[in-house]
């Protein structure tokens, strides 16, 4: 589609041209990864490069990453009542952000009454007293926070998170989905004990995830049963092409990162500040450090399903909270966990920047605004 | 590779020109289709072409076909209690046959000990008066009985299980994954309530799979929640390029079907002549209905692993088995259950045939074995 301006990257990014060279040679390989013979050999020699590749760029072991079909599918995964390692558990209980995934929210393998919610500020950060007033009492704990919200982008306080739910006993699942290539995640640095991310956000293709978990960890219960596939911890032929640009997507964002965060940083701040010229402009979550891609924002009387529609019709992708939501007519979860009315929350238009982001794209953007503004706010 | 023959279809297959375009056109749209804008609704337009076109193939409304990430993960789905449809249920049992696929013998989420098996003839075929028996008393049954196995290639008896088991009140599950694109599969014509199959057992890529449900099965639960996609039924943003390689690739196996299958049975019978001539040497499932593409074999002496290697270094790719299960030391479940000896199950060697096998791929195989035969029998 030419002449487009894409702003909905933390729905979706294109493939990385590395991602398409690596998935064009698995194409010629024929083999079933579980087959002894060469051409068995051959694709399941990418798996285990896009393994090494992945590790490398989360600061994990190879061994402990384990591929599944996306991020809802690792996220899944994670969430396995009897998990235990070093820093704790058997875990026999779950407390989840109220900002976090659908895919998390839904809660794995927890029973519902064995799930808690840990509540958020205003500015959509976890409340670290009301996380730590939860783990009083009760069984240990599996604590899920996000490294980064996927609608306002706010920045979650993982590595401080992962002290307070050790001391507990518990152990601490983040999903870094939205994280992964846009700021630096190390699943060691961050204490993390399971990590999950999705190669579609950062250049890989749709249909390919990845649980990483810390050394050590045991207890992981499998989602998908039958054959061995990744060490008896997810059953199912190996997306083996999917997998190597995952591993290529992946390689290529880690080398792109600090440039391309800075690049998007300037983008989003000269967009932001355009938004701000609105009369009575509200950008979420503008008091906390935030991804360098992402801007939620409202103004009075906007309403985000005629926004997303208008700027859709000037050429512009934008969005009105998470893709797997926005078929939904409920206001965003993560606006109302941050205390705002329903009426806020539908008025909220996501707008998030990505590597081939340009100057003009913002230009375009911010004239849209002008044409469209008054019609917008007057609807 | 060049020069090598690739006779381990079964296993997978290489990936069908049509379906590489398919892709290839995928790669270009960047959207999510879960997105409301032009780039996700070209996404979601993909996606519902694919879908189409799978229906169309297996006898099914588009409404009913499910998209997974794979076989497995469609047999996970399937395998679900409470599933209640015209026929019968809601299902509070499982039966499977003794020699379904791994993913199917996990159960999916049946509790163990709601878990029964059918027995096979020494033929490889599902007995239908143990059906029968197992079906009476007890509550509704859910019964699994593969189209074609994976490892004999014998056709199973699925459109008469069918009428048995509604006639008892329960539903029927047919894993045709084998059977796509080798035989006739129709889903109204089964009278199954549900159906499994796969991307790369007929051209498409690995990493995605579907599961088919008959208009008015109800009670189908979710193994991977969050998102709203595939009508609730399968959380996750969607392996778009996968699904239209898949859709691309079954509208070319479905016009293929029946030149393939005699291509292939030509070929298989003259592959087959050739190994009777081994003295003493056995087909399996020889006295029933197969797969056009599959010979299971042993011969006194024979070491199925010994075999595969040998024929690998002389570039002609078989298995022992099933990929999912040639890492494992256990014999082969399908061969124990139609009453083989461990002995017997270990020396059994699968050549599988597809539609790029030509005469000389055969008459490599032969020769090999002419050069090799004498050594691994005496092993």
């Amino acid at each position: 589609m030419p002449d487009r301006v894409y702003l909905d990257w933390n729905a979706t990014t294109p493939l990385r041209p590395e991602a398409r060279t690596a998935m064009l040679a698995a194409w010629d390989l024929i083999g079933n990864p579980s087959s002894v013979h060469a051409e068995g050999r051959e694709a399941r020699r990418l798996v285990e490069e896009a393994r090494a590749a992945l590790a490398a760029a989360v600061g994990a072991l190879a061994r402990n990453v384990i591929f599944t079909s996306a991020g809802t599918e690792a996220n899944a995964l994670a969430l396995s009542p009897g998990l235990r390692g070093p820093s704790g558990g058997p875990v026999g209980r779950l407390l989840v952000s109220a900002i976090e995934h659908a895919s998390v929210l839904a809660g794995g393998r927890f029973p519902s009454d064995k799930i808690g919610q840990i509540r958020v500020t205003r500015s959509g950060v976890v409340d670290l007293d009301h996380l730590k007033a939860q783990l009083k009492g009760g069984p240990s704990a599996l604590v899920s926070i996000m490294a980064a919200n996927n609608e306002t982008g706010a920045l979650q306080p993982v590595a401080e998170a992962a002290r307070i739910v050790h001391e507990a006993g518990g152990l601490l699942h983040v999903d870094a989905i939205q994280a992964l290539g846009k700021i630096p995640f190390d699943i060691k640095a961050m204490c993390a004990d399971l990590a999950t991310f999705s190669a579609h956000k950062v250049g890989g293709p749709k249909g390919v995830g990845a649980l990483v978990v810390a050394e050590g960890l045991v207890g992981l219960e499998p989602v998908l049963r039958g054959g061995g596939q990744e060490l008896n911890r997810r059953a199912g032929t190996e997306n083996v092409a999917g997998i190597a640009g995952f591993g290529a997507a992946v390689t290529t964002a880690a080398q792109a990162l600090p440039e391309l965060a800075e690049h998007m940083a300037t983008l989003r701040n000269r967009l932001e500040n355009g938004i701000r010229a609105i009369e009575g402009a509200t950008v979420f979550s503008d008091d906390v450090e935030r991804l360098p891609n992402t801007v939620l924002f409202t103004a009075p009387g906007l309403k985000a399903e005629t926004a997303v529609i208008g700027f859709d019709l000037e050429g512009i992708a934008v969005s009105s909270g998470s893709a797997c939501s926005s078929g939904k007519v409920q206001p965003s979860h993560v606006l109302s966990a941050m205390g705002f009315e329903p009426a806020v929350a539908q008025g909220a238009v996501r707008l998030s920047l990505g590597w081939s982001t340009e100057p003009d794209d913002i230009n375009r953007v911010l004239e849209a605004w002008r044409k469209l503004g008054n019609t917008l706010l007057r609807a």
